[in-house]
């Protein structure tokens, strides 16, 4: 049997011979002399078209197949350079390898997102979710590759974790402990010595603080796992569960990791243009009519950088009503960074050196005290896809940090280590591979990116 | 700055030229009239030699810093053609990026491994576990490359689940409830419906079933993720998270879903024994004298097969005491499984077909329904490194198997969809992928092969 993504890239080199394919009816029209099947086998975006003719002693059996049933085909490949396909396989046999009912819920006719979310197992076999879920196979790999070739070491951080990365709450508890007999101490606490792990533990809001620990030994390195936060955010853009890729470079200032986040967005993004054309196509047709010329502009241009003050002064300057308004100091929202990058900028952009106030602890403080080596990379249509930072190296800077947040600081010894023995300048980013598989696909709302998404009410499968 | 890795691959380009090197001092030796320092940068297995001649203005400093130290040099690449390394660098200029301290714990002596447990943020500096883990990182992606050069979908499948993909227990609970407050309905039990999730939720154990969906959509997938179990063995086997590779492919048997494998497991020895020369011979000097020869071996010898009956039989006849008495119907343990590779074949051996009471739900039911399509890839040293299965197919009989053993059929209505609208024979298999990295490297404890382990009592960083 052979794949018919491997008959599609050489099929001039099959004509006129037998060729067996097997696969799934997309969709099949019969009349009394002739058949049309057009047949999937999950290896390539477009079907390809089997004809079955009346002096087929399968014709009548063929016939009566719903959507759906699984086929195996022995037939003749002939081209056709006449039509809109190249090729069509003429067959001799049709094999029944497993029937569909009439209720299978995929019937010909437009599915809201909606009603698909309700049928996750069988989404992947639609045109959209198809086309989605390659183009986040292939942007996983294209992740890979880019730092494989950079000589990037991959390193799987934990999941399972007794620390909290960001300081930040909003973290799910992992436990074997039996929630109807909790075992508790003598101040009628619930105890967690008792627990698997014996102590309180959480699943992981970021691997970047072991991945830095990984730096400082391979030089270059980055994880990509998931992540997990238990934000109660019911929008189109929350998931608990998604997955996360931080690379950690050393050796290294804010520039520096710019450059890798540019050439990194760059190059994956021509990669999935490359490896993923019909799928691409597919979307700018259905899905965001701009998407390749967007796509386009984001490889080939470079990207423009703003510092956090500049930006906020165009923002006042820019005359815009926003919801939030706009002083330095602020966090910014969605409202501005679209505006950024939408009207201000037209492309991406890095707006760099946040105020320290509205930074994590280990981003390295600026010159002027007031701010940090931080960036967002700002696109349009999404607002942030990228943050990163130089860490702070310096031990006593990082140290008195610590003191003044409260931190315990027995836990953060280890990290407090990568400045003591052989620091040096060094940073990262995190892209959440999501938000990335929205921007180029052009769908909207997270679940239809994720296989089997995990929502607040939502864990089903 | 150019990394010592790309220095070594074309250091003859660089010959007499002036380079910039930034790393860690591996090691020193300063007599009166010149230093030596093994710088590494993490790129390389090997570091460089620099040596710092007595005119040097940064002599001095250069003298005193201690291991570990951060330093940036420049200087001559100079081709040493009579010496071990190839070439070394003259510098000129030392320039210090990050000092060490005296009590630095990887001084220059021996570490036991349990030592090491305790600095997981220092030990990838050493070299064992310098290489441990670029060996994984390359094996990571020789799995991803392999994959993806023969069109498999990779499928980020879920982390928390409702479900149990086993019927196997031992998961760990994930949860937002306070457990100082835990809601109670009217029975006094706990209250899952005020859970984040509206539901009782797990970490996953598999991801099997939901890539088996995806299977149906795209013909080929694989899952490459973490997943855990609560098993409260304190073993070198055995780890709480740990990350599992698992292939579905769609028109396929046992016999395919075997082929597969030995593929897999050949090709991505061979990627990692070209890609990680230097790791490998060191593994081969100072872990596992006969690494490389296994290697090899099992890279260039087709693997062979035995059936359960068959292998049963051998066992019985062989002679020996096993702890576990032998007889049709028992499980493999570990012991019977490396008398089979090591002393019976010498070498991988598939053991398939099964008795069908010791193995999960969802394997196929063999004509004799007696045994299931089953296999367990046995290797030397080891024991079971791959498990897989051909998957029931036949609706009536999974649907049987399910009542049978009382399963909540409605959580499995879904799982049995992909029987009823086009279902086709179809398998997988899971690469245990810490098991294959000690089986890559020679290590004999599954802690020392994971960058932060987690196991009972044991979740540090």
């Amino acid at each position: 049997m052979i794949l018919i993504k491997d008959l599609i890239k050489d099929y001039e080199k099959y004509s006129d011979k037998e060729v067996e394919v097997g696969g799934w009816i997309k969709n099949s029209r019969f009349s009394k002399n002739v058949g049309f099947i057009e047949l999937n086998d999950g290896t390539f975006f477009n079907p390809v078209q089997i004809v079955v003719g009346k002096d087929n002693e399968d014709f009548e059996r063929a016939e009566k197949l719903k959507l759906s049933s699984a086929i195996i085909v022995v037939g003749k490949l002939v081209l056709t350079p006449n039509s809109k396909q190249p090729f069509e396989i003429q067959a001799s046999k049709v094999i029944v390898e497993g029937e569909s009912t009439d209720d299978y819920p995929l019937q010909k006719k437009r599915h809201t997102f909606e009603f698909l979310r309700t049928i996750l197992h069988l989404r992947p076999r639609t045109n959209t979710f198809n086309a989605v879920f390659r183009v986040r196979s292939r942007l996983a790999f294209a992740i890979h590759k880019f730092f494989n070739e950079r000589g990037f070491v991959y390193v799987h951080t934990p999941i399972i974790t007794g620390s909290d990365a960001e300081g930040a709450g909003e973290m799910f508890r992992v436990t074997t402990l039996d929630l109807d007999n909790l075992p508790k101490d003598d101040d009628g606490n619930v105890d967690f010595t008792q627990d698997f792990f014996s102590k309180s533990t959480n699943l992981t809001v970021s691997g970047q603080l072991q991945a830095e620990a990984y730096a400082l030994a391979f030089r270059n390195v980055y994880t990509f796992g998931p992540t997990f936060r238990s934000e109660h955010s019911n929008t189109p853009r929350h998931a608990a569960e998604f997955w996360m890729m931080e690379p950690e470079i050393c050796f290294a200032d804010l520039d520096d990791v710019c450059s890798l986040a540019e050439d990194m967005v760059r190059y994956i993004i021509k990669d999935v243009m490359e490896n993923c054309e019909e799928e691409i196509k597919f979307f700018n047709s259905f899905v965001d009519k701009n998407l390749i010329e967007r796509l386009t502009k984001v490889a080939n241009k470079s990207f423009k950088k703003l510092t956090y003050t500049e930006a906020i002064d165009i923002l006042k300057k820019s005359g815009e009503k926003f919801e939030y308004p706009v002083k330095w100091g602020m966090d910014l929202q969605t409202e501005h960074e679209k505006y950024l990058s939408e009207k201000v900028v037209d492309g991406p952009v890095f707006v760099t050196d946040y105020p320290k106030e509205i930074k994590a602890f280990y981003m390295r403080l600026n010159d002027d005290k007031k701010t940090v080596a931080a960036t967002d990379l700002l696109v349009p249509g999404i607002g942030e896809l990228i943050g990163g930072s130089q860490r702070e190296e310096r031990f006593e800077l990082l140290d008195q940090k610590m003191d003044e947040l409260g931190f315990n600081k027995e836990e953060y010894k280890w990290y407090l280590d990568l400045r003591k023995y052989g620091g040096v300048k060094h940073g990262g980013f995190g892209l959440g591979f999501e938000r990335m598989v929205m921007y180029m696909t052009g769908m909207s709302n997270i679940r239809d990116v994720i296989p089997f998404p995990r929502t607040v009410g939502h864990c089903e499968y």
